[in-house]
């Protein structure tokens, strides 16, 4: 159809294949696709992508030679169906159809029966011998091409419609007859005219060009654009058109229409799933009226037809390799396909179609890892409602709507109906659930303590939807039967009042919103058979260790049911925060200080004492050692800080046996104390508070003194930015006391399992090094301190000392610490922190959210990780590390070692394992076997 | 002297020059030239510093060879001076003397008159026909050799002295006879006895040895570890020793001794300058029993003598081309010369002594650049007191005491004895100086906020001293004479009692303390002839550029005066915190928040009626659109918020006026608005104390209506970690008005400027920015800001905008950012906060200051560049952003940018400019050349 000259804008069907996505858009590949399996497709053509942008970027004019091109392409259609377009005794009619390489459910669809006027319509119920089919075409095809085409809001139409009914009291569309639907098309003519300022055109070449020209700019409009926007697609790829010939389900009992996929699309079981309607046009299915029935029940109907369809649908599926969504109509017993893609399904669906079609043979094993979503895995085990309650919440009259399925995830709490009752209930540890008309910037505090986020307006882009992904909420949103009344604190749902604090659960995997406590249950591993066996095969191809972050010998166990190679970090701290525990830590963070003085001043002088010269020296300097002796020997603060930190080891020690004897024959890695001591103590305000109302209550002074004792010493502690302050290593240095007793509980621990034959395996991680001294001055007295418990012990211990990666310039330093360090671990939260300086505790709620709206950032940094700013850090620090320790152990602990991209990334640069929470530990598995399969040479290391 | 088969240990003083410090150290190198030179030094020889390296290293033992070497070279000795060293009759007495490549005053310096024992003591009596000052030189001989090498306390000595002139009546040591003396050495020995538990050695030859081995062991004493790791010496040098012939000044009026500068080391005059004594030895003139008197009097009692030292004098300081120290004694009319080394000096000589010399044509003016220290001329330029004041002071017996001079500069303020009344007055605002009998990290809080720091006890390398210099305050250290009274709040000195609270000055840089206040006076710049000479040659050789930092035109008046080229930071916060500004500023922060919403929303109602289609859509988005602006008229916080930025608008169009005036022809970088708005309201907890008690006063609600508002906005905007929050550009994205505003000021001062035909070159810097997104869209929403006012006004005004590089992620992704950026300036001070992770804010006083004392950073961090790290960092952003912006221009405006380390690495790495507070512009400008003198090659850009 190209000539010599020119470019060719038009492809028949026969013309293309399925390769060719990029140039004839998704549908247009099937259709052409399906067209050279020889399968019944309607005759038809696509006009290419490229046209598309070449008339966007001409300023909306089409380019030379294309309109030519449809002309003659139109003319072998004519010659395929011996119709032709316009002709009032046989005509042709045609369907218009909008298809990009990806689906977009926010650009222009499709136009039916394009090519009727008021000529060809006589023609049309001729040859159907129906007036009242072409009649309703007709109306239909107005309907439609006003709407899509020109813009004429959908519901005047239907209002117009209902008026029609109302008028001759008719309750179905189907109730109209043949010359009541001429007045509806006249009506319809005039409301065309009245709102787009012009005539319906009559010509179907006019209709085509117009039909062509709406499709093309609906690239552009700004739905379209969000849509991309959201999901990262870019915005030059440009829709092709499809134009194909308008075949007729709804010509009588031998005709129908229908949907179907060759396996359940909800649990992957392999048999054909789908509904079908006779004597309906595909829209019919859409709309709802009428109960379109199970695709099985065709084999009783048209058992040839099924077969053929049967037959089809599998050839499908075993050319496209996977489970296929079709679309099907019936014109007077004869089948015609008209679409064919893959097909979309739910995670479980996805896993088992997965296995199954490697155990069939139809693909590889590897092939099987990539089809799945590792984020689609994380969905499955999250928590989610019991199928059994949730049916019966349903059956006793507690659903109340279905919204956007916006952020998944099953939820239940108090409905509120403000962020800052949100906050105070949720900052309290209530669940409850954020009800809004629509969020805002100003809502993110509350979305943050929120358990689940309802909205009423907004679609999956809206702002409810993208905070709440960014945030790991279950969202519903746009569930636009439910009017929010805020004042009022309630909403209402088909009459049904909802008032603030009763409880409400929503499902933000389905969009079920319904009213009370539904129970949550929890996925086992072990019962997902088809994700076990994937996972399997997934760990034969990953190079990158998965390991879990656990505190405590409970989450250990989970993440070793989950897979977990080992612990990549224990965080000792979270053990300081327990109740019985919290009054002992206080003790010591109280007497830290001026015991610490004691004994420094004490050691000071006992290093005086061994280089002091000359006789009288000596003796001077033994009477300085006795005076700081007896000092010692006196402090309440030496003595206190001893004893908490005797009883914190006993605690602690009991802790490391758990999380060690637990993971027995696998690394553990355990970080020293990380926080900023003042975490543990009471808040400043709330004591200074409280310290006034003692004084306002006339309390006496002596009875106040234990509050303005804590108020002096928290007073002390307190910091401008304490996460840039007083933790980690820095507390280490300065409360030497506190990393020792940690030492001798793990190492404790570690021997006593030891005795009773168990593999043991600690790591003893350094937080928040900067510079090299840093490390080797903590690593040296630690040193001594697990020196003298084998010495106690009379034992070899094996285990570690390393530090985290956790700021700029231990990345930028790490051949130097890699010198003292035999293990890296990257803290990413922290080193997101610091690189971009945002504070954690913070961001999100105050810039990070509007940020990913208005599009600065692309995506949340503590949850994707940054590759240009933080993972170019982590490649240094990788590459500084090996240099000068080649056998040095570098792994992740943020929360990125669970997000699919940050995965694929620490596999590129060559980590040795990634860690992450217990629930994440299956999504890193096969993450990380997607990045090795990706890159199938040599990884960058 | 050396073997075919040994090492060289030992080096007559003709074997060695000027040349050989490493090997025979400064003092044996400096005799060796003078002796080459044929000036009068006495014979001896040099013990090489690799013979003290082989003794420590190999256990304390002499290496083979050493001790037949030193015999011989004895010999040699013997030879040239005709006596024998233990021989009664005329022996040979010499001086041991230990001398490293570098002055090193905590070591073991001298042990004269080595040789005497009871036997040729009397050759001495013989000798000299004097038996008084043979049982001096014994005395002195044992008291010397027996603290020196035997470790006897040397007060135990002065002790025993005294009890013999009581007995006997004596006052002074000259008044006791030659008998007394016998009884003196006799219970000098009994006291060496008991103390040491051995004999004092007769043997001279034994004594030799000992004197030798104490100078070796001496490199390894605690105190010479700690004196070479405060001055950043390498601990591997070694010391040599000395053996040098004895020549006696105290052998009547014909002898003397004495020390003299080839030009006044005080005042840098050309002007031999000294004092000597008659009849005296050296240790008598440091002693300070008898006062020295003007080395130009020598002239008068020995003509031929002075004469020839001058002529000496000359010739070594054309020798050296330097001025000299020399030490030299008389022994019966003949000149020995027995020292010469470049002479400390004074600020204000070293520049004068520099630029005379290269006026002279003794050293040329790139010599001459490299002579002075940047730091001196930061010290020269720093205020300090009015010399008369202090000379009135002086006389009005106001002078307390002399201590160590720790830390340069001039302080007064009331006395105060404890670091929480420190911190308490001084937050308050007044002045205070912290006197303690010595500080330690419990005292920082007290330092930071204190004029300057005074102790009785400690040195050069103590708690108070490295502070002090660390924060850049005045300090005196080891003022042994005051007694600290902290109880009773006082402190006394030699009877006088200063009680809290009373005015005291002190001055860093002389180390005098005075009682009441001393005026400071600042030093003119144009005053300095020498400095200004110096700078200008320092400005012909200077590849990097030196600009201020100033706020306000009086500072840019300053820094214009200094030399600066331009301004690299004008900070327009500053000009919010004035008094009369404050409650504008704070209306505009109360009122953001709810108008920034207001007008987002009508935009965003703007944006979809444009993109409405269909009459109704589109009549029905012009009703929304309406009922938004409503609304927007009628927000209180709407026409707050724009009043408030007009108001600013104008104040600040002054302000910028100013700046960009007293600059003409210059550039000026202008920094939008940085810190936290939190920062500009009331403090949260003040708040929230205030309306307890104001509640608790009974206080009607309404009344209370204000403090409550305040206190719900100013919790609604605080952060966990300010610093890492809301502030910088994350404001001007958020707030879009603010920087619109600050633009309009700054471009609204240029047009009347320009209109006036002044030069000005404004750049705008947008700050914190770490994605180059975030730099894009504030650019381009100021861009067209910048557009209007052209419009406006009709002129094509020069501007520029840029970034400041303050986020480890800005200086990773500068090749990005350098696409949006005409210049870069590093925010060193932020980019070293969050490098490390260290809060600026509490860094110093928590942790940063035991982190030096412990030698865990080798210095400040947020003082001198830490080049392994931040340094890194910055040279990776200069390669990065000229990778896409070759043209890029590139300053640094932190803290840094006036510290001569820091400026050197900036001009290696090839920066365009450094900027500085005023007062360090000159100390930049000197640094720089000589970070170009240093590196004659290209730059490493």
């Amino acid at each position: 159809m190209s000539t010599a000259t020119g470019t060719k804008w038009v492809y028949r069907f026969a013309d293309g294949n399925a390769e060719m996505r990029d140039l004839l858009g998704g549908k247009g590949a099937g259709l052409s696709e399906m067209t050279n399996a020889q399968l019944p497709v309607p005759p038809g053509f696509t006009i290419t992508t490229e046209a598309c942008n070449a008339y966007n970027a001409a300023g909306k004019q089409f380019p030379a030679e294309l309109w030519d091109q449809t002309l003659a392409a139109m003319q072998e259609v004519e010659a395929a169906t011996s119709k032709r377009f316009g002709d009032p005794q046989n005509p042709l009619l045609v369907s218009v159809r909008s298809g990009a390489k990806f689906s977009m459910p926010g650009m222009m669809d499709t136009v039916l029966n394009l090519g009727l006027n008021t000529e060809t319509l006589q023609g049309l119920a001729q040859l159907t011998g129906n007036e009242r089919f072409a009649n309703d075409a007709y109306r239909r095809f107005i309907q439609m091409f006003g709407k899509i085409v020109m813009g004429v809001p959908g519901e005047h139409f239907e209002e117009l419609l209902d008026e029609v009914k109302q008028e001759v009291g008719a309750t179905q569309d189907t109730d109209l007859t043949a010359d009541q639907l001429v007045d509806v098309v006249e009506r319809f003519k005039a409301l065309v005219r009245e709102e787009a300022g012009q005539d319906f055109p009559d010509d179907p070449y006019e209709q085509l060009r117009q039909a062509i020209e709406a499709v093309f700019a609906s690239w552009d409009n700004p739905r379209a654009y969000a849509y991309r926007d959201f999901h990262k697609l870019p915005h030059d790829l440009g829709t092709a058109v499809n134009i194909v010939t308008m075949v007729f389900g709804n010509m009588g009992g031998d005709s129908g229409t229908g949907v179907a996929f060759t396996r359940d699309p909800a649990t992957g079981e392999q048999r054909l799933f789908g509904e079908f309607l006779t004597n309906a046009q595909g829209e019919d299915v859409v709309a709802g009226i009428r109960t379109p029935r199970p695709i099985a029940q065709l084999a009783r109907d048209m058992p040839g037809v099924y077969r053929e369809f049967e037959a089809i649908a599998d050839r499908l599926e075993q050319h496209y390799r996977d489970t296929q969504d079709l679309e099907f109509t019936i014109e007077r017993g004869k089948l015609y396909m008209l679409q064919t893609r893959s097909a979309k399904r739910t995670a479980a669906a996805a896993v088992k179609i997965a296995v199954d079609m490697a155990q069939e043979g139809l693909i590889s094993r590897e092939e099987a890892v990539q089809r799945v979503e590792p984020d689609q895995i994380y969905q499955l085990l999250l928590p989610h409602f019991d199928e059994e309650a949730k049916a019966e919440a349903s059956s006793a009259g507690r659903w109340l709507t279905t919204g956007l399925n916006a952020s998944p995830g099953a939820a239940t709490g108090k409905a509120v109906f403000d962020a800052d009752r949100a906050a105070e209930l949720g900052g309290a540890g209530e669940a409850v659930i954020l009800v809004r008309p629509e969020t805002n910037p100003d809502d993110v505090h509350g979305m943050l303590v929120a358990q689940g986020i309802l909205t009423a307006r907004g679609g999956a882009t809206s702002h409810a939807a993208v905070v709440a992904r960014g945030l790991g909420k279950s969202c519903v949103a746009g569930a636009e039967s439910i009017l929010v009344d805020t004042e009022r604190r309630q909403f209402t749902v088909n009459g049904q009042v909802v008032h603030e604090d009763d409880a409400i659960s929503i499902d933000g995997t389905t969009g079920e919103v319904f009213t009370g406590v539904i129970p949550t249950v929890e996925t086992h591993l072990e019962d997902e058979q088809e994700l076990q066996v994937l996972l399997t095969w997934a760990d034969e191809y990953r190079q990158l260790g998965v390991w879990a972050n656990a505190d405590y010998p409970r989450d250990a166990q989970r993440a070793l049911r989950f897979g977990a190679e080992g612990i990549g970090l224990c965080r000792t701290e979270h053990m300081f925060f327990e109740e019985d525990r919290l009054p002992i830590v206080q003790q010591m963070i109280l007497a830290a200080g001026e015991a610490t003085a004691l004994e420094n001043e004490l050691a000071q002088r006992q290093a005086a004492l061994a280089v002091a010269e000359g006789r009288r020296a000596r003796v001077a300097a033994r009477r300085q050692v006795a005076e700081q002796e007896a000092k010692v020997a006196a402090s309440a603060e030496v003595t206190g800080y001893r004893e908490a930190l005797q009883r914190l080891q006993e605690v602690q020690t009991e802790d490391f046996r758990g999380v060690l004897g637990t993971m027995a024959g696998r690394p553990v890695i355990i970080r020293l104390l990380d926080p900023p001591l003042h975490e543990f103590l009471p808040n400043y305000e709330e004591l200074r508070v409280q310290l006034l109302e003692l004084t306002h209550r006339g309390v006496s002074p002596a009875d106040r003194d234990e509050t303005e004792y804590l108020l002096q010493a928290v007073g002390q502690m307190t910091e401008a930015n304490p996460m840039l302050g007083m933790r980690g290593c820095r507390l280490g240095l300065l409360y030497p006391a506190i990393y020792a007793m940690q030492v001798r509980a793990i190492l404790g621990a570690a021997s006593d399992l030891a005795q009773n034959g168990v593999d043991i395996r600690p790591e003893i991680m350094i937080p928040l090094v900067g510079h090299v001294n840093e490390l080797k001055m903590v690593r040296d007295q630690l040193e001594e301190v697990a020196a003298e418990i084998e010495q106690e012990t009379g034992q070899d211990l094996h285990y570690k000392f390393g530090t985290m990666i956790e700021l700029p310039r231990a990345a930028l330093t790490a051949d130097e610490i890699a010198e003292h360090a035999e293990f890296f671990s990257y803290g990413t939260n922290d080193l997101t922190q610091t690189t971009f300086g945002y504070s954690r505790d913070d961001a999100e709620s105050k810039f990070l959210m509007p940020y990913m709206e208005q599009g600065v950032l692309p995506e949340n940094p503590f949850q994707t990780l940054d590759r240009n700013g933080v993972g170019k850090l982590i490649k240094m620090g990788v590459e500084l590390g090996r240099s000068t320790r080649p056998e040095l152990e570098i792994g992740i602990c943020g929360e990125h070692g669970g997000d699919p991209a940050s995965v694929t990334y620490c596999h590129d640069i060559g980590l040795d394992y990634v860690s992450c929470s217990p629930f994440r530990v299956p999504v890193a598995r096969l993450a990380a076997a997607q990045a090795a399969l990706a890159h199938s040479g040599p990884r960058d290391v």
